[in-house]
């Protein structure tokens, strides 16, 4: 049947508006700075554990509490397994702390300029939300989240731009909620900040989200966690067992269980590129960019001359990719990843021959 | 907050029943003929394919939209990659499709005795369902599914019972429903049933859901896919990109595309199923089992002396695990995977030493 030439089946159809990922180009000769994926290759451990998953393996379900990943992480962090839910990737976790937790008819907070996917779940999942203006120099103001509220949601450092707002600041927000869950996205908490986890002991409204996908540069095997008071966990996997019984297959199982165990190699990665982007900081200065003080893997740029979009454009008829956001406030800036050295040299040298 | 020994935050919580997935036991000594899983290894292709992913494949997103996989389905159906949905599994697939397309305020309908996590999903997201009772020999019966609803759901073969509804009934359910969408679960449909592929091109209103779990014997990958009306996939992706940009991991992306090519392979061990089960279905006539004419790799079968609860004991306590339902109608009935000619010969001997 159609009415005015549409199908009836139409109107009962969830209409969102998406969210748009980064672009993932496949020729391989571009400088990739646009998504915040790591320019180091994952543990060694990864690609042996792959290669060594059998048909076996492959024939059969998969654990569906994930098990070895969740042992692993929980020995990592000094935490009890109860207090694990694994996910597939971080957006994954997100979306099921969304569908879960925030349920009230009041609306949930986040920040205006943060990850852009907030606003996509609210969406999706119909919740109501109020976005709180970040302040001019991009900062959260702890005090615009004591209000009457459904939950609260932020990164920290807070998405695209680096800044990290003080463990002191974070469990005031924490303190001040305690009728509704607190979600601390610390997707880029390992590049310097400091981690939230040591609350989750003290308050058990508190989620704390971690991703492989940046720190363990295993953004292709799909693996993210939240850590949290036991209770919120058995609820979420309650949710993810209404779901899928069976999120993370074999290969990000085995993979992340054993890149969990590769301390060395992750301190040594890290350090590496937390020292790049205290020198790309230093030299984008000297081009005339400003920025926040990132604690990220990645710098938010803007320049005192040169419109970011010009800037994007040039950078990319030279074959490297960054991230700009065509959105109020933030037009004006450039995500830029933080690679390795050799390749922020690249860039740098392009961003002077435009300048110049 | 408290309020009388309750959290407040609780009351936002999603309080859901969740789906109870069949065991999967550690102990390797187990015949494991209890969730369905395919006897044979996956294709030899798809081994290959895990050994040779890149640390540089980990390290980057994997392709938001799979689509290498997506173009391997097409060529295997002869479809356009328009017409591909896929996801982690056909469970992440399904409950994509309740999320997308049931917004009805009309119950959906789907049979009182088939894959339960049906009931489970319209649960999560609140979708008003009516369960249609099957016949006394556990037959569906077309004109149950010609009232208003708000949708339609039903596994074909179904589950648990094997039993194929003919195309020409299918379609007429999906003729008589074009106002709604109409999903089709074909997770068995490669051991004997007619697909009903060839309809998508006809009824803009249905979705066929395929699995990679069980004729394609890669359930630790967690591969599924619907396939249908290029306005139905666009419609799916629009709500996945809001859940989560990337839900299929490098390694499901390229092995899956890899296994899709050994037509071969695929051909040859779903044969084998089939006939095994044939094998099957006469011995457990012999020892005084009745069960449904199965279409699937599985027989669902009842004893005419024996309590089903109390083989189902029996063989576990023989390392032998079945899949048991104590739900009314079918409690009595044993859900019995298709494994390997051995494998079967194995379990006829133990439920003869039981029956003797």
């Amino acid at each position: 049947m159609k009415e005015r030439g549409i199908a009836v089946w139409e109107k009962y159809v969830r209409k969102v508006t998406p969210y748009v990922p980064g672009e993932q180009p496949e020729n391989n000769n571009i400088l990739k700075l646009n998504t915040n994926e790591n320019p180091y290759p994952p543990s060694s451990y990864v690609k042996k554990a792959m290669e060594e998953i059998s048909d076996e393996q492959l024939r059969l379900y998969p654990d569906p509490r994930a098990g070895l990943l969740v042992k692993a992480i929980a020995n990592h962090y000094g935490l009890k397994e109860e207090q694990i839910f694994p996910g597939v990737g971080s957006d994954d976790v997100l979306a099921m702390c969304f569908l879960t937790f925030f349920q009230s008819e009041k609306p949930i907070f986040f920040p205006d300029i943060t990850y852009s996917f907030y606003e996509v779940w609210a969406n999706l999942y119909r919740i109501p939300y109020e976005k709180k203006p970040l302040g001019e120099k991009f900062q959260i103001y702890p005090k615009d989240y004591f209000g009457e509220n459904g939950g609260i949601i932020f990164p920290n450092p807070n998405a695209p731009t680096g800044i990290f707002l003080p463990l002191k600041e974070v469990e005031e927000i924490v303190e001040k909620n305690k009728d509704v869950i607190v979600i601390i996205d610390e997707a880029y908490i390992d590049f310097g900040g400091q981690t939230a986890l040591p609350l989750v002991e003290k308050y058990d409204n508190l989620l704390v989200v971690h991703t492989f996908s940046k720190s363990r540069a295993m953004a292709g095997a799909r693996i993210g966690f939240a850590m949290g008071d036991p209770k919120l966990i058995h609820y979420l996997n309650d949710v993810k067992f209404s779901f899928n019984s069976y999120t993370l297959g074999i290969s990000s199982l085995i993979a992340g269980a054993k890149a969990m165990e590769d301390n060395g190699y992750f301190f040594k990665t890290t350090e590496k590129i937390k020292n790049t982007r205290e020198w790309t900081k230093r030299e984008l200065k000297k081009l005339g960019f400003s920025f926040p003080d990132s604690m990220g893997n990645f710098v938010f740029a803007s320049h005192e001359k040169y419109r970011a979009e010009d800037i994007f454009i040039h950078l990319k008829e030279n074959n490297i990719y960054v991230r700009h956001f065509q959105q109020p406030k933030v037009d004006n800036y450039l995500r830029i990843t933080i690679g390795t050295k050799d390749q922020m040299e690249k860039l740098m040298d392009c961003l002077d021959q435009f300048i110049r």
